[in-house]
């Protein structure tokens, strides 16, 4: 399974109440699918800037007394699963610094490409680190150019031109919340607005939830600033140079997100349909594998004809912790999670949709269940090529050495599946899921962009 | 939203280690769905039976530790809603009591309609009650009549004469596994087999779950004991009257169980299917409301060829317990559950696909949603009849005055929540669901099974 | 270490608010020594009895929140530590049982000794139990009396009447605060007031703790009875034959309470005094072992004009649970609870007074202990006479074969303590400690009572 | 009540196991006295620093999975009580930063006085800091000295170049533990020794409590380093200048522990002897309020020949979160913490021990108590001169304004607390207490080391 990263989520409003923080509190809850390892929420009460973060879900983590000690007109939250660094506590977000000027805190999302030459500089003028994130360099750097610089904008744009890689920031200063988008965009951030309030959101869905309006996606390399005055852009580095990330339309971000102008959804059917006609195939039933592979499959239905059906009964309650299952139960532990429907598939020649192969041992384990289950046949359709590269923005793919794609080609991996067929989206299809924006899809075709150099 | 009640399930194998409370772990949280307040598990370890219970979800309840405290070679299991008594800790089960011939481990499913005339007439036999529920009677009946009784089965069955209502029981006692399921058959209880173990449960979503094969239905009025020697069933009780809740194949039971020789997923689709001849409308799309409204859809766009969507992103992670919503939230309440996709439906006539109208007020929000996301009209078909008539065997409906389906005609109910037609299953067309077995539909029809007098 | 047992603590008052609930929690906090495993607090809300109990220490079970969910005019609460049944959290008390005339809350400090006869033959008459607790027999007995009597303390008398052992009651009823005391009086349980509230606790301690007046000890066998119309006492069954614990006066009560008329505090100086003059000796240093054994280290500091020194340090926070030590920590274990201070005992010989020796391992380790620190000499003191019976009356002493004192005589034990001499108390001087009451010593004499037949 | 400060404990082994953690648990709960509100272990596990800290005592924060989390061959520890910064999680130590040359962990006990000077001007330079303590200061300085020196304990030395004001620090780096104390010794720091490893405490009663034996304080101005090849002492910084903190002895310390050559034991019993020559009085006993008031009591009663007595029982339990007492209880809320005991002080003249008055109020409410009890005369003896000036060096007196002594004379305080007569011990017999060693009494006298300059 591709891990997910993280999200962010961040409010200036008028009124110097808990609103702020609560609105954080909805706002992360709508993104917690991407990440639930930590969460946080930073307050600017009056210029006083607090932070409560702890591991676990949002609503595990903040419960109505703490949101109650949480006022202030202006809140930045976080939701966390481990790119870099360890789990620890003390690598939760937001992170609150005290610095020349007051206090600051620090929400970001995505991932430096240069992180050890940073570090090692900051080092050697005598810097320490608490903490093993990306996050608390770009605080440091904002920190040192503060002092150099005239306001908190412009330090966070000379931090900036220190920084490569992906990076969606929220910066909570004394008096200001600032946005960023790192200048090729890979990770998504959009704004909104609510009442007299300005929302800023990794995905749209998040505004939904808070009944904020869609107003723009952040562009790449912008600056937004918001203080009592108002919204003001700094657009010094935005370079028209987009490249969001593909693998968010494919899995990481919610189908009720619009992504740079682009429907999730629509993608993700986009994607079924486009599988369906580059691998046709005579079936019954078209099966999504959920949650992840409903969407395409409803595409690869509409296209072909071929009846949508419901080949899995998902236990609604996974995602808590379990006890280890002992050797009798193991071969159980997807059936856990996923049971197929043996009404719905026996006897039928089914097509299989899921979103990715990484490892195929689990594909494997889905096949193997549909089969037992009864289906004559079982036809594997993944709506994204195979995964044969590195990520150094943000998206948690296995080592190489574990990817199946770069070992075997397509027919040895249906082998090993079990499936009757297999195909993957190909690598020059993925334009039509996007439309006209540019995207970045290194992790499939080793493309990375110039700009980027991996130290 | 109708609230699901209670599961159970039971297993006697050949081992005296903690794979029957495993087994348990597993088979409780395949059952999750039909009980989130408090879950248990007793086991028998050679001849002392023993219980670990408290208030929350199987995976928060139970531990590594907490299962290696479990060892025995049988074991029965329980989860919990509240359908008769508060929500109390005390009230968890399995009941664990000791008696004239040791300690006995009680599991129950179902409601009483007897319960005051029975406990009045225990009390003023001297017995004294530490819980509210309908169980604690139940075992004082076992105790009493054991005492002049030659086994656990006959006082399990001399307590049966006793009961009016709905009733699955697992017996755990020194020696046996006794299940138990009532003259009526309200309730569902299957049998399983895995290795040398027998396996009891409410739903055979949870046979799966655990690796073991489906035996049969448990037959209404029947006992099965389990001992060292076997399994055995004792069929006096059996009358041919089945009274299967239908509301378990249009709600409360998983997809992928089949109850009484029916497959839930399929009755469900039959539903749509029915839905769609019953109320025939041009539209665009449909869209089923997640969960309990999906399968349905899906028969309904099979049944009309006009296309499935994905009308709703559901949050993955409902279920927790939240913050109180502000005012000013309040009105985004239904949005943090399920937000429309407005890429879906926007310039759509839709067909709104969902299982239960009770109070009317959820049905109305989520009409308004679609509206406010570009749907153009909105049909609303509801894959059951309206709520008309209180439940006295489990289901927990609200009461009769809250029903609107009491107080308004169809018209009227479909201009409160907003709709441009409505349309609820008809009452008759619910034998198409269930094929040849007999069902109560009493909460729709009024009409009860004659046996029972509600006391 | 003999262990601590039970306490209990009621309160009457005028008003419907948390302040009896609140009284109890204080009163409870008081009598913490006596059972650190669970406490629980009943109150009686115009007519409905409720109860709320948790294993841990009083401060960790009740909070704020939950003492605010408990009004009522009356209470009664319960500290145990586990004499009868294992600890588990069925058996934490006041147990709330449900009977013929509506709910009733008990609390229960003592030990029965005709259990077994009593419990055989209620199962026999079909009852159930869900607890190992004694309470509950008497729950059942009361419940059983009260079908044909016309009262509560009716019952409760008819109860008693059947019950052989130590206990004191407190009953919570509808309408009523019932205190009973076993008509031997082992068990200690007096009575105040304060404003127009009646308050009942194991010790007087407990009224101090929540500013009531100390008004009297309940006598053996009495049962006091308030409701609305106040106070009455019924001392039917009373019979002038006190036999007060000794141990309570030696250990188990707290040395600011006065039991049965006798000062506890003065009761521990005169029984150093006594041992002064029973073994006396040439030292420069009177020492007590923290905590039991400092009161009559004072006196016998008094008696002989020998200085009281400090001997050992306390670590204040003993009491958690700690961490498994490694064997190399295992033999710094007791330090980690007392370390001797060398500049107060090093070049001294020394008197080490302490207030038994069960097994004699902690007293060589302390011996030892205090010789390492440089004491020349250590001459041990004990202020009660050895263990050598069993107590059916709710003293954990251990069992018999563990009892050093029945193995070995005090020659023998002072060697392997490692002691330069040691004296116990003598038997016939435990009457200097209490006065003309009345007590049983049975633990150090096997002279019991003659009415208990134990079964 | 003056608030205690914090606790540091380390230890460098010969093994690669869990008991240099173990070792540090146990040094730790013996300094759990120094502070209650949070403390944490580092453990150095070849060369890779770790760090694990929460809120709350030791041994609720650390449990047998915790420690066993934990190998490494050194460890150091810390208790904490906020003197500096609210007691937030960030807060707690030791710290943990990564810096140039690896992984370094810092326990730090003291206070500096130049606090806002070197964090204004490195924050000047760019620093950021995450928390409020001192100690972070100090990482930054070592972590910049460091990149310029040749050594750890280089850097560590130039560090305290920039230091004024008290602190003992212990720092663990990659391969060295290394302990300091400041040029003026406020605070102790000792030296012991078991088996083959080398331990540093607070205090001398950890030392006892793992079982290592005293072999040295450490000198002001001392760095002690230890690594692979041993011990080596750096006394560059050391001037002869020992400025111990006065108020270590009288209150802050444990009774078994030696600090700078001196018993804290006899100190105290010194401090009562001192007090009796004082302020003679004719009275019938002598009474220490628990737990500070108990050794001078004991020396007030050995130098008069009045009978030591037990005024007061201290509830066990006590040092729990409570709830909050209503209006009727406040008035007994010391009662809940000291109950007067009757029959000691009944019809008696007292004097009545204490170590310090800061507002009066608590002294008030123990002088009604005893009256109420019936003490016919009530005289105070106070261990310690009157507070009347601030400390910087880490002991936590209440603001000038709210000290008692600085608005009344000795008589006024006598008559608000309601007292027969009073007296505080004099300023200038201190060094009675003390012997040869020079110490800091500018609580007491105002004069503070010329070294120092508070900014």
């Amino acid at each position: 399974m591709i891990k997910e990263e993280c999200g962010v989520f961040g409010i200036f409003g008028p009124e110097q109440n808990t609103a702020a923080a609560e609105s954080c509190y909805y706002g992360l809850f709508a993104l917690q699918h991407r990440g639930q390892e930590s969460c946080g929420i930073a307050v600017n009460n009056e210029g006083n800037v607090t932070v409560y973060k702890d591991m676990g879900l949002v609503p595990e983590v903040f419960s109505d007394d703490v949101i109650s000690r949480l006022p202030g007109r202006a809140a930045i939250g976080h939701v966390r699963y481990s790119t870099t660094g360890p789990s620890i506590r003390e690598n939760a977000q937001p992170l609150l610094t005290r610095y020349s000027k007051g206090t600051m805190a620090l929400a970001h999302n995505g991932n430096l490409a240069n992180t050890d030459k940073l570090r090692s500089s900051l080092e050697e003028q005598g810097a320490i680190f608490q903490t093993t994130i990306d996050s608390e360099i770009i605080a440091y750097l904002i920190a040192r150019y503060r002092a150099i610089c005239s306001s908190v904008e412009e330090a966070v744009g000379m931090a900036m031109d220190q920084l490569e890689g992906a990076y969606c920031l929220l910066v909570l200063s004394r008096g200001k919340l600032i946005a960023v988008r790192d200048p090729l965009g890979f990770r998504p951030l959009c704004l909104g607005q609510i009442g007299d309030s300005w929302v800023f959101a990794s995905e749209s869905c998040a505004l939904d939830t808070v009944g904020a309006k869609f107003v723009r996606d952040i562009k790449p390399g912008e600056i937004v600033v918001v203080d009592k005055n108002g919204l003001r852009s700094i657009t010094d580095r935005c370079r028209s140079q987009q490249h969001s990330c593909i693998f968010e339309y494919i899995y990481f971000a919610r189908s009720d997100s619009n992504i740079d102008g682009v429907s999730v959804y629509q993608a993700r059917l986009e994607a079924g349909r486009q599988l369906a006609r580059q691998y046709p195939v005579d079936a019954d039933l078209v099966l999504g594998v959920p949650d992840s592979g409903l969407d395409a499959a409803m595409g690869f239905s509409e296209e072909t004809g071929i009846p949508l059906g419901k080949g899995f009964m998902k236990n609604n309650y996974v995602g808590r912790t379990f006890i280890k299952p002992s050797q009798g139960q193991r071969e159980n532990a997807v059936r856990i999670k996923l049971n197929p429907i043996r009404s719905s598939v026996e006897g039928k020649r089914v097509i299989m949709v899921d979103d990715s192969i990484v490892r195929g041992t689990t594909s494997a384990r889905i096949v193997r269940q549909l089969k037992q289950a009864g289906a004559t046949e079982v036809h594997v359709r993944i709506s994204a090529p195979p995964f044969l590269w590195p990520c150094y923005f943000g998206t948690d793919i296995p080592s190489i050495d574990e990817l199946t794609a770069r070992k075997y080609n397509i027919d040895e991996i249906c082998r090993q599946i079990g499936a009757d067929s297999l195909g993957f989206l190909k690598l020059e299809s993925l334009s039509k899921l996007t439309g006209s924006i540019n995207y970045c899809d290194a992790c499939f075709s080793g493309n990375y962009p110039s700009l980027i150099q991996k130290d």
